[in-house]
């Protein structure tokens, strides 16, 4: 690595079954500098350190949780020694890398961004109703330091006991409904694509919006698990289209 | 008006103050077919009389309301003679003008399909507030027969009278505050067009995601009224962006 590589900032989890690295918010930055050829250094921040390690190199707060919190900072965040640029948050970092390195792929083409942004909103906003099946599930791959933050914040999120997040009965076959209906929201876009001559978004090509719902559908699948009920399921909705999408993006994930 | 000229459905309202044809979902047709210059020759249609027409003409129900209601018919549609081709629903009537009339300015250019039919449901969910205070200031401007319609259908919707949708004192604020929390975020997709050289959400061409929001706010002022405390707001926000937005739209929204 020279020392022009770029520095990206990525959240720590146990090697074991997450295979490193699973943050789907990072995982879109990873995403796009491998799909784009960029080379980088990983630099792993366990939770509890990504606030000091944000303002120690000097990343701004993205804030985008809740206006009550004050300044938030997250994950994923770049350092670019060529340019002396650092930034957090993986749309900006996405249109800094498509300006400052024109001859790699754009992942916003002319004129999509406020329309890849809006996408984006929409397709969080559709699964809304899948974080509660998601979040509890990553715990157990945390160091016992970073356990004690992601309960501490996850628990405030949604005002409960980590342990009962995830819905039970009656309870849980409602709110699975709700993401099987959000996933077939998502399909009629994605059909839409279809008559486009897509496999993805905006048609032939990868788009930012792409590598967000990759990276989501990736970090589902991998929390999950290949082969439990719910990663079945979703696997049967939308004609298989989830598992047959996700395939074009294996080979971005890795972690370099 | 010759035989093969377009029969476009509008919903009838009252002439005095909102100049007939104000539904928003119409006016979103109405300025596609005013911005392409395709001829037209508009059919009123009261509300009551809506899905007997779309079943006369052999309209689809467009059901995107609730999946318990069972088949439901909406306005706009279109009857286009020159192919013998029958549509409802705005984007599809939008897709169906910009494939069969390959000469006039294209609303979906290729490969942005996907993207804006998710731009509209963000849209669409950002301003979900707006509507108590917009949908019982229609009621006074409709034939007695809409009027009885219209009541019985948005009483059910919203669980409650017409009279008592606007919601009022502490809670009107708490409303009013979230309906400017959805047009700042609106906004935030703005300004990344205006990156891109927009004044419009592609850039340089009016999109029918433009469209679409310029239809939605162009309701809006006319219902609240241009001197209302509401609508002097809505004027404040964003910098002054949605007045000065609407002013692209004037010419296409009128009724030939």
């Amino acid at each position: 690595m020279s020392n022009s590589t770029i520095k990206f900032y990525d959240i720590t989890v146990a090697p074991a079954i997450l295979g490193k690295g699973s943050s789907p918010n990072t995982l879109k930055t990873r995403m796009c500098l491998n799909y784009k050829g960029i080379p980088y250094q990983t630099v792993w921040v366990e939770y509890p350190d990504i606030e000091a390690v944000c303002k120690e190199i000097g990343a701004l707060p993205t804030g985008n949780l809740n206006a009550s919190w004050g300044p938030y900072y997250t994950l994923p965040a770049i350092h670019d020694p060529s340019t002396g640029t650092i930034l957090a948050e993986s749309a900006l970092i996405t249109e800094y890398l498509d300006d400052t390195y024109p001859d790699t792929p754009k992942l916003f083409p002319p004129g999509t961004r406020a329309l890849q942004l809006a996408f984006i909103d929409a397709f969080m906003s559709k699964l809304g109703s899948m974080w509660q099946f998601i979040l509890p599930l990553g715990y157990p791959y945390l160091s016992p330091r970073s356990q004690e933050f992601y309960r501490k914040t996850r628990e405030a999120w949604f005002g409960k006991k980590l342990e009962d997040i995830v819905p039970t009965g009656q309870k849980r076959e409602e709110e699975w409904a709700k993401v099987k209906v959000g996933f077939d929201a998502i399909d009629t876009w994605f059909k839409k694509a279809n008559t486009e001559g897509g496999p993805y978004l905006l048609g032939a090509n990868i788009a930012f919006a792409d590598i967000v719902v990759a990276s989501f559908l990736l970090f589902f699948r991998q929390i999950l698990g290949e082969v439990s009920p719910e990663w079945t399921d979703i696997n049967a909705w939308s004609e298989g289209r989830w598992e047959a999408y996700l395939q074009r993006f294996e080979s971005f994930k890795i972690i370099t």
